[in-house]
């Protein structure tokens, strides 16, 4: 049977912890669903991965229990059904800034007569269970990116397309797009004109009757999106959080033994 | 030029800080090469990965600089010759029990007339340039690890073997095979009677005119073996470092939002 | 010399057999194409594989003369373009709903000046020999898949596009775009509606001059379409032969040792 | 927690029924996975197949609670320890054919103070959970393979072997062997001194209270070696049932249709 | 810091020697990496390979020093921005027939406020260093293909397009569509009027303030080329040059031994 | 069948010529197939490739029909025989120093009663055809390589190992360890010495009626060595080729455009 936990979480009124993979490995994802992220989402887009890894990587995470997903490089048919046929239960696709965008998403994300998903859920089947042709409608969940000005204008009209599940705010693209490469793209933005658009998009998705999920790059922040009514939040990603680690336990070597790093210096 | 800075800071009065990788991943690799460790260690024994791994790891991590090197599976010559033609400039042979497997494994490290490896360095001449026929036997680094009672018993003659470099303890199976299983493996060992055996090691070494070397889990316990004599130290590894950087992320969301994990409970 | 058997087999009066491959492995490829089928397609849109396994196969099934075609993931004219040239001699196009979609599709697949495919048949060179620029355009068979309402409704104007050899039927898809959802998608239908279809399908597509293939599920069915003129049948595929076949063992052994497999009851 | 539900068959008294992989493929074992068999072993000797997709194909059987086990190419540990780290709960050993090759084989899979296994179960940890270091002993099946004339004549000894669960029957080079290349190999032996030293090893086995296994073909001869005492019984394997249903299918066309294969003739 | 030596090359008024990777392999980049190119390009329209070989050969390249680039399938935005964030210096895309297909292409290259970019450089930060946000859109540099008759006659709006660096010229499709087919593709064109096109493109480049590349076979057509004004020129490539050296050696060996190859007969 | 048409050539009086292949690629290998080589050789030992390259590598030079071999990293079964069960039909084993480790070599490479070779010829089947049970023992075959002292001082006894084809002279390793390093490892030795080393061990093997191969760089050098009475000549290899074909094609270049490549300076 079709388990889809992220929609569970959701009915019990709880906000949905996602992790980020952006590694093109198997093991390093069958680490990470073992870790207690609610949902964990492979990045197709900006990752150092391709559908190649993808298949082994939600192979790995199968047993654990963990709702896998994907972000999409960009809204293209051929690799968004390739993503629901490997196994993905949530789908995110950047760069949606208009309802007509939105609404071509949501088509390629549903079998007939909803969308115009093919029918051949290979590994799917063996992933998930249940009747596929049936139930994946209901229990695939699609989130369009809003990261963009364009999409921003186009809000209300993105949030109103039928058959779409929420809208997955991109911090990074959002404020570079708004203040037109003044500020550096990041996540966890205390700008207050960026505070405001933040808030402002959970509430609009709420109205419409969808979730908004927020990228973070730190659990603080990451509670706060949850306080303004964030119904999911990725916090941070594989290799961020082996890199700051890696860096923190160097440093602390470092300090404790007097030595510098290969440039020369104590890094402390 | 063949380059190892690991003889370098050795020469320079320093401990080297050695980083490990069990992720058989090219990009994790070149991650961790970018962090400021001396040396990076891939374990072809224990890691999740082989050969086919670690040549495309090796290449993503030699524009950093760092030293590279490879634990091998086992005493067994067509894989440690591998790990040299590929580029590795440390070795490190587990479970050496004895002098005669420890000229074994030099044997294996060097070209004629000293040892019987076979000319051939492909991949090598790439990475390292310079005359590797000329200059090899003296840059390529060899740690016998002694990890057995039996090795134990046998420390002054393996660390008396000509050419052997080093000795690279590991504290794991060292500790299980002292106490015949009851002391359960792990690294950072506090055991009276295991500080004085890593103690003597380092100084056996030391007379022998061999450099020793520690297998740690934190910087802390690092900086005491450095503090003991240990030439260089690893700390903990490139997964480990992700999954407890992941379950603090975790843990510190849920306990910021009130929410609790897949299994139910706040894990606080 | 390219040699296109499939075209050959026509022009002697038979129906073409074709094999299904959704396994991304060249062993299994080459396994495959050594039991005797004409011809033999990678899916790549449902298939468990991408393009780095596609390469790999073509060449693992060189040796055996089979006919080697692929099915592309949508009308994408990047992954069509990559087939051709790794030395697919068959593209079939799923969801080809109108006769501009058609139009598009063969552009793709011919060189100037009927079409705009881009020169460069790297690996085609080695798997086909003769004068690619010359001869391409003749010997690769093209065929769009009919599988919505829609692509019924456009039949003749489908069938009428200049350069395209063929309707590919999906009766999975067909059925639940007909039904509208509520006929399960599958194989091999009985329906009194369907038969209609699919009779009406082929004798469209003979009008027209083209060929028409059916992808089914049992040889019995396949015989079926062939008497109704189907040129080429698909019968089951890789991982559903193996699947059935582990199936009837294990319940085989069940049934004669009376003994129940991990659910617990006697599987017969 | 590690559960090794082969030991739990045997301890209700059922026959355990293990199934075989020979492609190296994550899909096709988790395709087989689903099928019903107790227990899986990936043909890591005669398999087309290396670690590099061992381990991918262990993380694809981990949903599926199939016992995973490995069939390695030699008795070299390198090899041996790699399989064990990698999660396998059955290792099978060719060519065993002294009782101190039998006693390297153990010691290679058991860590002190029984044997000399190295400790570091990096993925093992996450596939099998449970303290490792503390119950893997118990748990890991080590089988030797006894196929040569030599071996059968050490077959108490090698039976007597502390530590060792199993003898594996390899009956395709035993033949070969015993006939000293008069027979050829194969599975499922009808002559009736091969199947006299068949009945004669599980006797063997027996009497030295350790488990017996047989390679077989069909299911049927499977079923005689449960009745003869077997405890485990493998019966075909992954591309093997493929390429029989493969071939049954097109022969089927053929006659259906009355048409000729590649090569020409009616296949039936 | 992001460095781009082919804008330094051209700031010192000399041309860039640009080399081609056709085989999906990171060997074969480092060693081409080693002989002495200015750039060199992974081709991932013609070329053997696809995302999952561009990785690993990128990071390949990366201690060379040499300008990375890559000529997609397609004008695709998915694997164009895949491309950059892998941490490609150079984007080549072919077909671009039109000044808005131009202009596409120009915004899948460019961050806001310029394109439409979607920041998440994952790679490329280790790759190049620097503030990519900052400065990737001045430093990478992007090539549109002029190669067929429509192309041509748009050529001055193409090369007007704000924010594309140059044209690069594919002699092969551009030959073999303004001949319809009557030339057959390749490279290093001696026909008049192609030399007329060719010259010609170069000056409409160089009046617009572009660049313009030419694709040649040797390094005595792309001197030719230089001379016409080209500013860079792509000599052959990988798997070519490899051919080309062993069949001089096979005919040298042939005819010094008076044997024959295996065709039967002497290849002098 | 099983054909080897090396023995053939070897049949009809003439030298056999074996290409060389060190990059792990499977186009590579198809390519170089189609250039006229008799013999292609993969090297596992000192190539940049393990076992998980040699099988689609084998399996893309099938279709050629040239003669596929593999030198083994070293004397060690599991990797001999997983060779022989891949296709190869030629195994070349390096460091062979007396007629004891020819001997096991030899027992690797053999089916009972001669050998000690495990049945499962999975792929071999499928490459070879034929009765491979009862032909490859006659069909494969090994070549020892002498390369050290202590092999030549046991030169005649290694040369009069039942069941072994030839020795194979690996001219790098032999100087290197004849002159015990003075000499730089390399091929094509004009030494009297080592002129007069490799003439005398063609004509041991011709006594003991076995063949003799020799590695060399040039043409110009192998056909020499044919002079000599070689029966087989391997000449440069994949990558070396490349490398420096590029070179000249590089210098050319840069001679003819009068430019300086990425060091500064003009490379003529």
């Amino acid at each position: 049977m079709i388990e889809n936990r992220v929609k569970q979480i959701w009915a019990e009124g709880r906000p949905v912890l996602n992790g980020w993979l952006s590694v093109g490995n198997a093991f390093v994802a069958e680490v990470m669903a073992a870790q207690g992220y609610d949902a964990l989402t492979i990045d197709v887009q900006h990752g150092a991965l391709d559908y190649s890894d993808v298949l082994p990587m939600m192979q790995a995470m199968r047993a654990s229990g963990v709702v896998v997903g994907a972000r999409v490089p960009w809204l293209e048919p051929g690799i968004i059904m390739k993503m629901l046929d490997a196994g993905a239960l949530q789908v995110i696709c950047p760069m949606i800034n208009t309802a007509e965008e939105a609404a071509r998403f949501v088509s390629f994300l549903r079998y007939p007569p909803v969308g115009q998903r093919s029918f051949g859920p290979s590994r799917a089947v063996y992933a998930q269970g249940g009747n596929i042709a049936a139930e994946a409608n209901d229990r695939v969940i699609g989130w369009a990116m809003v990261e963009t000005r364009t999409a921003l204008d186009n809000l209300e009209a993105i949030a109103a397309t039928p058959g779409l599940d929420g809208i997955y705010v991109g911090p990074a693209d959002l404020t570079f797009s708004l203040s037109e490469g003044r500020l550096a793209p990041g996540f966890d933005r205390d700008e207050p004109e960026m505070v405001e658009v933040l808030r402002r998009i959970v509430d609009v998705c709420h109205r419409a009757g969808i979730k908004a999920a927020l990228h973070c790059g730190t659990p603080d922040y990451a509670a706060r999106a949850v306080a303004w009514g964030y119904d999911m939040t990725t916090v941070s990603g594989d290799f961020r959080l082996m890199a700051d680690a890696a860096t923190d336990s160097i440093s602390r070597f470092r300090e404790l033994t007097g030595t510098a790093g290969p440039e020369g210096t104590v890094e402390t």
